[in-house]
């Protein structure tokens, strides 16, 4: 490992009232993380609406009731939360971004106990969201509370925005922030949703790739036929499904469909300079039980998760797959599949081609459809030389005393590169997460040290932010 | 249509006793049909084993009190029922199958009633089993129970095996079939468990395809990842799933897995003039809403559905496919494959030929494994010329007053293979079934006038058989 990373290894005497703080009221605050969790605030799934309603008026209530302003901003979905504290019209603006919706739990066979009954063990914290992003949001609104009660006030202006549709692709804020720009307004951007890759090794993220997702449903017969009299006459949805699927990326794990990487342009030597890729292919395997072996066999694997472009098939059905057997030819099979997207590529002219290109492939007797604009949200990538990733990277460069480094994020906070353009914001992403926090995935988890570092380097930064 | 087809179109003078008998029975044995219906007799499905034992001790004593000896033959799953009837030494012998298990029921939501609990409309009975096989299983019963009322005796010798596990396979039976020789010994063997193409077209079937199917097995990371932070890097299993299956067949549906049609001939137009393929491109489509496009392009569409080998995906799964998306890459993917299979071809044989086909394209990254050998048999196909064809034949021909067609089936009965070798006995398959009963799928009906006929046809045959 190169010794290069950016902030100031400096004493930590700053860093007293805040700890000392933390220290203070941890009960509650480890206590309140623990209720936070409980919400069951998964949005993809409408059966979750009150939930996440409630989970909403539990944040609203409890950030207005430590001085700040906030609005509740209603949409066709969850409803998006926006705080705001002015201090004074001489310093900058801070415009931080949360969101308190979760992934769903499935398969919640999998947990080693209730996904929304959250549990310690050996100091993580195991609960859908621990991380995403109820881990991460807490974190800033103890940290806000924190310099609140410490010093009456903030070091910067803040507004704070927590939106309840990040997982679904965030439609809701999305259409509202034309007649939300000018509260929106501010000179940095947020976002805590994001990681390290190392527990000892901080680091701040300069930018997230996009996505764009899309469902393929195919039709065959008006019903599922038996395999044995139809079996070489009707055409198989499923086969039709995997000869529609393969074809998308070649034996090279490239994709296939005309235009794809439109716009896309490999980084200069000194562009990588810029950025830490820290995993090794041991390391990797290590973590996730297999190889780095996946995408386009042309790049690095480390360049194949973040600077590039990927498609994925994230969900393929049809037919009959429980216990036992079953002769049918089923009259339908579907696939949802996602791109990750690069700076180039924009994701309605993406799907577009997708589309077109799975469209030419439907065989004979099968109907097809795609529906897309799921996500949706172009690619963000930041200045390493910001003012505000400055301010974070010194803040964690102090608190982990080593120098911090700067990442780029090969998921997707679609909402981000709107936010950014109508903010008119310097965007910087950061985070505690870890490669290992199963987000999307059971058993998922944080730590509740990383919980104080979180708080640390949030309030730290916004000190510094102001000087 | 060609007017060929076998059996002499006779006044039904003969059939006056039976008529007779069913209609002042007609109240009871619609009553017993729908009681038969009511065992959830899901062979495939552990959780069912108590119906299925039910269901075997209502058949077993319902059969024994009409004067028939009874055994019930333990297997390590479902029991088999042996009934026999011994007439004299100087009669024929003919061993009739059926069985009273059934297929699962899902996708439950597109069934309009309760599978188990039957419902009547316009003369059809929906339920799951209503014909396959309850209902053709049930008309052999009521032909016997009529034949020994009405004469006190059976025109032939009679043995009648009632099996549990033929939709998984026939496990038990088969284990049994060395052991049982010597009772199982007949000289004719009819399976009744098909059908005709049309309601007003006698035929009987000369012929049944093989099976072989296996599941494919996918892991790849040991836990689903998020397929931002690992798209392009994890080797998505559903990537793999779709790449392995698709190269099982090529552009123009030809199977492309190395010595798959080993042994397998074409026939003769000679030998083709033995069979009826009733149905037309039109018919087809009308009858099942998609038109006849899968499968060998090289071969018209009634060939391959019966006189060709074919694979198919019966099952694929992998990732996440509920409502809204999940952004998800699975550690898993899956696929249940079966082959049907036509004379000269072994089902272990093919079954190892795709195994290892699937094997050598496993992607770097994943661990695959083929389970197979469920289901299994090979194909059965028997002489046109068989008396016990000819008496069935003219069965048919008397009671719809028209030449009986014959022809192949493409579905499986992987039993009938070794039932046939191990009695000795010519075999032939008939059934009253018709290509839009939805065996196998939801709402699955049968007739009750095709019940009546059933019973007709079955009681009458055992008299010609007899001449």
């Amino acid at each position: 490992m190169r010794e290069k990373g950016v902030g100031m290894v400096k004493q930590k005497e700053e860093w007293g009232a805040l700890e000392q703080w933390y220290q203070s009221h941890q009960a509650d605050i480890e206590g309140g993380y623990l209720e936070f969790l409980r919400f069951q605030s998964v949005s993809t799934d409408l059966q979750f609406q009150e939930e996440l309603r409630a989970c909403c008026d539990f944040l609203s209530k409890a950030i207005g009731e430590m001085g700040m302003e906030v609005e509740v901003w209603e949409t066709a979905g969850h409803p998006t939360i926006f705080a705001q504290y002015d201090v004074s019209d001489t310093l900058p603006t801070l415009l931080i971004y949360n969101h308190y919706d979760v992934q769903p739990v499935d398969p919640l066979e999998e947990w080693e106990a209730d996904p929304f009954e959250p549990q310690v063990r050996d100091g993580e914290v195991y609960a859908r969201g621990a991380q995403d992003n109820k881990g991460q949001c807490f974190y800033v609104w103890q940290a806000l509370k924190a310099l609140l009660e410490l010093k009456g006030t903030l070091p910067v202006n803040v507004k704070w925005c927590i939106e309840g549709e990040e997982e679904v692709g965030s439609p809701g804020l999305s259409k509202l922030l034309t007649s939300k720009k000018e509260q929106l307004s501010a000179d940095y951007l947020v976002v805590a949703d994001v990681g390290m890759h190392r527990l000892d090794q901080p680091a701040i993220t300069l930018g997230v790739r996009g996505m764009v997702a899309m469902t393929l449903k195919l039709q065959g017969s008006k019903g599922d036929l038996h395999s044995g009299s139809h079996g070489g006459i009707a055409y198989n949805p499923n086969h039709a499904l995997v000869e529609m699927l393969a074809a998308l990326r070649d034996e090279n794990g490239e994709v296939r469909v005309p235009g794809f990487y439109d716009g896309v342009s490999d980084l200069s030597d000194e562009e990588l300079a810029d950025y830490h890729f820290e995993m090794s292919e041991e390391e990797y395997t290590a973590l996730f039980g297999m190889a780095p072996t996946g995408g386009e066999q042309a790049y690095p694997f480390q360049h194949r998760g973040s600077i590039r472009p990927t498609l994925e098939l994230n969900g393929i059905c049809g037919g009959y797959t429980g216990p036992g057997f079953k002769t049918v030819i089923p009259a339908q099979a579907m696939a949802k599949i996602s791109c990750r997207l690069v700076p180039g590529q924009d994701p309605v002219d993406v799907a577009s081609k997708v589309e077109r290109y799975l469209m030419e492939r439907v065989p004979p007797g099968i109907e097809a459809k795609v529906e897309h604009k799921e996500g949706g949200g172009k690619a963000v990538w930041s200045s390493p030389h910001s003012k505000v990733a400055r301010a974070y990277a010194q803040a964690y460069a102090e608190l982990f005393q080593k120098p911090c480094h700067q990442l780029l994020e090969g998921g997707s906070i679609p909402i981000v590169a709107e936010l950014a353009e109508v903010s008119g914001a310097e965007v910087l992403l950061m985070g505690l997460g870890l490669p290992d926090d199963q987000i999307h995935a059971p058993n998922e988890h944080f730590g509740l040290e990383r919980l104080r570092q979180g708080f640390l380097v949030t309030a730290r930064a916004l000190e510094i932010l102001s000087s």
